[in-house]
């Protein structure tokens, strides 16, 4: 197999004629799609901006809102001391890591008041962020399980389970639904994840840098040791701490700030899409996202759905993504590569 | 580019991979599908038998209905030695040609004539294939010019120009109608169309043996020298009259009997699927398909609907074919590649 990443011609030919083919075009809907519409917009796995598809229950939730409804309860949030959870940092040791967030419990109402106290606040970002199916996860879906879990089960009221005309269209449930709160001072690095993906903005706006499926390898994955941010006494700032050594290491683009110009090579043709709120983007599985938002607190949705395990789609991502032969990110040893770790894989490869 | 075929692991790798996800199945529906169920066909491109879509009007499809709506109109039918229209034959000097069937223009009720009376009429298949949009072509859907070229204009009445449920589901209108008369001596060689095809099966049974766009590599294209049968004077037999040496060789698999075992090799996984009278086959763009028919006069209609340009399926298949790289078949010295001379390229390679 490891013919496959040294093909680099083969894959700068696929992203030269996936380009000539499509263009850097991305389609605006005034409204939501029907179930049929969408199948179609599915079956070309390009991403559509959709305006006019609002969700009512959604204008009520001001800080005082969603402070009162979680009440005392106490949710996950990232904190890092730059805004990247999950991002390339540096460790003690001058070597690059995968570097997961520190996670702290707090309510609702002072994640709100953090987030919007940020320049007094301290270097600190903090971000809403758990993705692990926050709102509801595969186990409500599975419904085998009583799913008592989310930490957001007070907002739930609010939120609908799934998106009718995606999952008419893909004839099947969400995979997970996630809450997203943060300011401007979080960036979620680039990456790219095996769902369909509804991203609804509730308020602000999120700025998306995409690159298709196809120009994936213009981001160089590598793997990086495993790190996370913790404090070595609670008064301290965060510091990057490297996982035990048999932690396996973790693939991901090597291209920390693919929105700075110059950061890709001329092959690579970043689309830049903003979601202001009451707007959805449909996010197609595979396709790689940058995501930065406003400077004021912003909320988002989003529903993953897996992607279809039947015909070419997953393979065709597999052989974009170069299956096992990321090379090292430092002159480290290791070979042993592990997916995307923060989601789960939809369909292990055979 | 050359560094495509040279791929033969990179081939291999998506077909394994390809087989191993989506296995040999072929789905049957008891009733035809609504347009967004056929949608979702259509993003797993995967071939699906339809039974319980009966088109009324054909049910009258008698011989001599058809000799008496044809009346003294003349068709043009192909007439070949061995039953093989568009395939791989031996020339006068021993090379292999891709060779054209001879056509002769004949009334509907000789042509009926001829097909019932294979054991008599002496060795010569007749096949009315002219699969040019014989019944209606992309003229009569553009509407832009006048379109009264049909030579089977009289059975336009009882054929329906599109496939409602099919046009819905990709939103456009078919690109070609043809009808399809022959009897069991007529063979369809194996290849591939840029089409989404809709088979229906009027009278007799259809044998189609089916093979992945990932298992292409399997057929071993070759470029051909052209050839056309004719006869040196008009009683004598037909033979392979190579056409002048500028006509572009024709890329064809050289695996001219891929029905007998042996003849594919082992990571090949060929799907024999029999479609009978009132029966339709949903056979995705790309897919591998040779075809036989049963002994007595068997008569099917197909709609060819252009793939979708968008997104990544065109530019699969072409990856999948490995453009460019055909080696010639003799041991002559030709390299100018043309595509399926049969059907036009839906949309060229850029
Ligand atoms: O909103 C963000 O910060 C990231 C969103 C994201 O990565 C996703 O929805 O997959
Ligand atoms: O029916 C046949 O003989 C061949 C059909 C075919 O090749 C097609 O529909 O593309």
């Amino acid at each position: 197999m490891s013919v496959l990443v040294q093909n680099r011609e083969v894959l700068e030919w696929i992203s030269e004629e996936y380009h000539g083919m499509n263009g850097s075009h991305v389609e605006t809907l005034q409204a939501a799609p029907s179930p049929l519409e969408f199948s179609r917009i599915c079956h070309i796995s390009r991403p559509v901006l959709i305006k006019g598809y609002t969700i009512p229950k959604l204008r009520q939730w001001s800080d005082s809102y969603l402070s009162g409804r979680m009440n005392e309860s106490l949710i996950s949030v990232a904190v890092t001391p730059d805004g990247y959870a999950d991002a390339i940092a540096s460790g003690p040791d001058g070597k690059k890591y995968f570097v997961e967030p520190h996670v702290s419990q707090m309510t609702m109402a002072s994640l709100l008041r953090n987030l919007n106290a940020t320049g007094d606040a301290g270097p600190e970002a903090y971000y809403l962020q758990s993705q692990n199916g926050n709102l509801f996860s595969s186990a409500y879906f599975d419904q085998e399980v009583e799913d008592t879990q989310s930490e957001l089960h007070p907002l739930r009221d609010d939120v609908p389970a799934e998106i009718p005309w995606c999952s008419e269209a893909l004839g099947r449930h969400p995979d997970a639904v996630n809450l997203w709160i943060g300011n401007g001072q979080s960036v979620t690095s680039i990456h790219s994840d095996p769902y369909e993906n509804i991203y609804h903005v509730v308020r602000g706006r999120k700025t998306f840098l995409l690159l298709p499926p196809t120009e994936g390898w213009c981001l160089e994955e590598r793997l990086y040791p495993h790190a996370i941010y913790s404090r070595p006494d609670a008064s301290s700032p965060l510091v990057a701490v490297p996982s035990p050594s048999d932690t396996p290491p973790i693939r991901w683009s090597s291209i920390t700030h693919p929105e700075r110009p110059g950061s890709l090579p001329p092959q690579a043709h970043p689309i830049c899409i903003s979601v202001s709120a009451g707007e959805t983007l449909y996010l197609p599985a595979g396709w790689w996202h940058h995501v930065r938002q406003s400077d004021d607190i912003t909320i988002a949705l989003n529903w993953w759905y897996d992607i279809e395990p039947r015909g070419m789609a997953w393979i065709w991502l597999n052989l974009l993504r170069g299956i096992g032969n990321v090379p090292p990110a430092n002159d480290v040893d290791e070979d042993v590569a592990q997916d995307d770790h923060r989601h789960r894989t939809a369909h292990p490869i055979p």
